[in-house]
């Protein structure tokens, strides 16, 4: 099986290098978070990932969850795991203070979610989901609630879910018809069925709390007639521990592709006791509050199974003797040259980390940018971090999931036979990688998120927190004599995507399916120019340091930059002209003829 | 679960418009395959499909196969399927008639292979291995050997294995171990593992015939020291029927990601008596006859799973409702629209259908030509017609399975978190099809096939098949009114190949890991242009049929044409820059640093 090494040293280029080394300490309130409190954080993530959280990842997919009598078991392992985690304070980390958390800043928890992803995702599923449900339940929900509930759900003790999909409506959850009737005591009755909960039911903690969307009697039609109810498995007993059990039960898990031991279950609410969050008819708020937390996570589990696979199929691709260098010999003493020597080898292994190294780059600007949010003493600049993040969730949920699970595939292919084999675990991570471009919205839901709210809103305001940074960093960097082989290829890129988004502005104006047609490779287009952008940066952030003690880590950034460059930054053009070609010859099509 | 039907429409389109009516009844030998005869055996082979392998589709994965006491049984349904399709004369279509096969043409084998791949690749394996075996045995074992094992095989009674793989070499046969020790009664005594073997082991047929490599004792290394031998599970007795066993077992089967009906065996030889087929140390021809016909049907396999992703997809799309139309609601009487009206979920299905329908009209092409090669009286004819298909199956295998996996993929896409659940069969055609990315060489290998060594072979005469007739079919049609929006994409597409081939021919010349830095781009940047001169060409046969009775049918041909060529085609820019930016970057980065 192929072991995993969290990436520290990349994780601290992008963290104390590429974003400078007080970037985070400088904010209010995060004074202490400089690198000396940071560092062991980032180290004891990784003890537990490399040797608690991984080495349950393929024996999870083996025996993956089971479901009976309504009660769902994990496997093997899992609650031991699950244990040493949360007691490690790691269900905490991204938490409230005021409720026990930790309050890391999220440019630092991102790479601690990377690790958990790239060790074992199906285990991270549930922690993760737990978080979503937090940081709704914190957003939204009375004090009362949040002091019921909050401290256990950081601590661990207890996980939560989030339930909005049922079997008729998934994107469109104006269709959903889950009931809350109002009861005498300012509680609520639900009744209804849930479909693919994540974590609905497991064997991790002593209850389970399930934020669950549903219809007041007099909820008007639509998304604009659903409200967010608090939904605990066990009502809570007077001293505040699990009490009764409430009419919430697990009917069925579903067989899937991937994530195995990721419970993911048909959850039935038979007049089921819940309280309202925030306030009634407004629940896609809450929602969308959780919704856009978990798509930066989903885009970080693209990355993590990236750098996961990335990492076996270099240590196959060193072991492997296969074949000899095209330029002849380079092992004469061995039966045969390890595969690495090979330029397709190489071409394979460099996509995944020109994809991989970006996107950590990029995920870890939209961390900062959310820390920025919150902390910044300035207004207009706390604004400003809010609408990049607006702007670049959908991105990279989408590109992230789509990149990683190319990357994925590529890691397999390395593996040639041996990677469709189980026992090697490198199909597990595509398998597992499929379902991230898939769940918090397609990734086809992110790109119209993007073309048609995110681009146009407030007259296209939130593209400024992009497209201004790199215009600024074009024009200063153009003619620089090391920098400009980078920036060349970004400022063409960089060009495309603005014309692209001129045309998919005037274009989807008057004709919406213009921007539909396009909004998939448009943001694939903006993607790959803002890893372009990454890359150009941290080769900024490295000239002046392939000379020193640690150049080889310095010289390997600047030569995958050239490769993203050279090789995969010219699908710009491609996916220009597809733009450009608007979207008759998908809206002409007859329906019939499909 | 997904359902399927034999797209005859578009197989009848290939055939008998866009090849001509009489191509294959034109050829000498093959008079009598006229519509009247072919029409029938689709329609049958259609049957059996849909009726018979496709309803354990499903099951097969579910249930897999199981190894005991060194028995291998295959999934329930699977022996009575078997006997249905043997019973049928299915084994028999492709083979020579003078061992009881039916001789068809290739053209048609090939749309009955896309039939089984469609319906249950898995179950296909079974009798498309024994074909690679037959090829291999009718090519080159003595008339002994083909009069006492052909015909078993043809009316599969016994099947056939090809055991290449070992443990330490797959892609490098060169390294190969299993020795063949010659006895005086001129037999041989086989003794090695292989590993990899499809249908190594089984229960449907009585006998199974295996075409082992190994090496005599004098052999020289490398592949110049590889001979074939034949090693039937039981050796024939007087009567030719099974008789006493023979040395060779399965040691274990392989747990995998897909295809998990195909039994994947370890395949031990103890002393296994053999007999040498062709001449000694002169394996590897043997072996690439049929490896050339395999690499084909493999090719076939992603078009295959590609129509039965499609037809799924299509059939949810028209199904689920969620949300409304970007220009309006489609279907104010429902809940919400069908998703098919989405500009997204619609670029998904056409980027199936062109890749499917193009794919199909090109492999058609091939079988065509090695009929033609097999057939024609022409002696420059023939040779042309094999040049062509020896240039254009590395093509064929690997872009139309990394084209049959993205379109897999999209399916599985349309149906969102659907279709990440088994029991729909989405996310098994995605699995199923990952692994014809990698058998009988990976796709890697058959870009340095392309670039290495069809592109500069009997300088560079292979590649006159296809660039000749591209450039006059677009010096014919640039300026037809009514075609010139389709050729003249396919113009500038064929520009870049032309360009890029001469670029890897001169550097490749100096630099042979300058061809294999360019490699996969470039077969892909061949594919694609190869696919637009099908569209094209579809187009023309199509243009003045669309005011007739079957016109939707063409004029939807028209239409996916038109989407092929403005956004799928532009991929070739960034492929043509990608390869002239040259393999500097990827040879350059140091072997330490990945």
């Amino acid at each position: 099986m192929a072991s995993y090494k969290a990436p520290l040293r990349d994780m601290r280029f992008v963290l104390y290098e590429l974003m400078g080394g007080d970037a985070l300490s400088s904010l209010p309130g995060y004074e202490e978070f400089t690198r000396d409190l940071i560092d062991p954080v980032l180290e004891e993530a990784a003890k537990i990932c490399e040797q608690v959280l991984h080495p349950l990842n393929r024996s999870g997919d083996e025996e993956g969850c089971t479901l009976e009598n309504g009660v769902v078991r994990t496997p093997s392992g899992f609650i031991d795991a699950y244990r040493t985690f949360s007691q490690g304070g790691w269900t905490a980390i991204a938490c409230d203070p005021a409720y026990g958390g930790q309050g890391l800043p999220k440019a630092v928890n991102t790479l601690v979610e990377e690790m958990i992803c790239s060790a074992n995702l199906s285990f991270g599923m549930y922690p993760g989901l737990s978080h979503g449900a937090y940081v709704s339940l914190h957003g939204f929900g009375s004090d009362e609630l949040k002091n019921a509930y909050l401290p256990k759900m950081v601590d661990g003790t207890w996980s939560g879910t989030m339930c909005l999909t049922e079997p008729h409506c998934g994107t469109d959850l104006g269709l959903l018809r889950t009931k809350a009737l109002p009861q005498d005591d300012g509680s609520y009755r639900l009744s209804g069925t849930k479909i693919f909960i994540s974590a609905g039911e497991h064997d991790l903690t002593e209850n389970i709390i399930h934020l669950v969307l549903a219809r007041l009697p007099d909820a008007p039609a639509g998304v604009k007639g659903i409200s967010l109810f608090l939904v605990p498995k066990f009502l809570p007993d007077a001293a505040g521990n699990p009490g009764e059990r409430n009419g919430v039960s697990c009917g069925s898990i579903e067989h899937k592709m991937g994530i195995k031991a990721s419970s993911t279950c048909v959850m039935n609410f038979d007049d089921a006791t819940g309280w309202l969050i925030g306030s009634a008819n407004k629940g896609m708020a809450a929602m969308f509050a959780m919704m856009n937390t978990e798509r930066l996570s989903v885009g970080i589990q693209g990355l993590g199974l990236a750098e996961a696979s990335y990492q076996g199929a270099v240590a196959y691709a060193r072991e492997r003797l296969q074949g000899r260098s095209l330029s002849g010999a380079k092992h004469p003493d061995k039966p045969a040259d390890p595969i690495i020597v090979h330029p397709d080898v190489r071409r394979m292994l460099l996509t995944q980390r020109a994809y991989v190294e970006g996107c950590r780059a990029l995920g870890a600007w939209a961390a900062h940018s959310l820390d920025i949010k919150n902390h910044h003493p300035d207004a207009k600049t706390r604004q400003d971090a809010d609408d990049f993040v607006a702007l670049i969730t959908p991105v990279i949920k989408a590109l992230m999931t789509d990149l990683g699970f190319e990357a994925a595939n590529m890691g397999m292919q390395v593996l040639g036979g041996h990677g469709f084999i189980r026992e090697h675990g490198m199909e597990q991570y595509v398998r597992d990688c499929r379902i991230s471009q898939i769940y918090e919205g397609t990734n086809g839901i992110q790109a119209l998120d993007l073309v048609g709210r995110k681009m146009p809103a407030h007259a296209g305001r939130y593209l400024r927190g992009f497209f201004h940074p790199v215009q600024a960093f074009i024009e200063a960097n153009m003619e620089d004599e090391a920098l400009g082989e980078f920036v060349q290829p970004l400022a063409k890129a960089f060009v495309r995507l603005q014309q692209a988004t001129g045309q998919i502005a005037r274009t989807g104006m008057a004709k919406p399916d213009e921007a539909g047609a396009a909004a998939t490779d448009y943001l694939r287009l903006f993607g790959l120019t803002a890893l372009a952008y990454m890359w150009a940066r941290m080769v900024q952030t490295s000239l002046d340091k392939v000379d020193g003690d640690d150049g080889a880590f310095y010289r390997a950034k600047i030569g995958t930059a050239r490769f993203y460059m050279e090789r995969l930054l010219p699908q710009t053009s491609g996916l220009f002209s597809a733009i450009m070609a608007g979207g008759a010859s998908m809206m002409d099509f007859a329906e019939d003829a499909f």
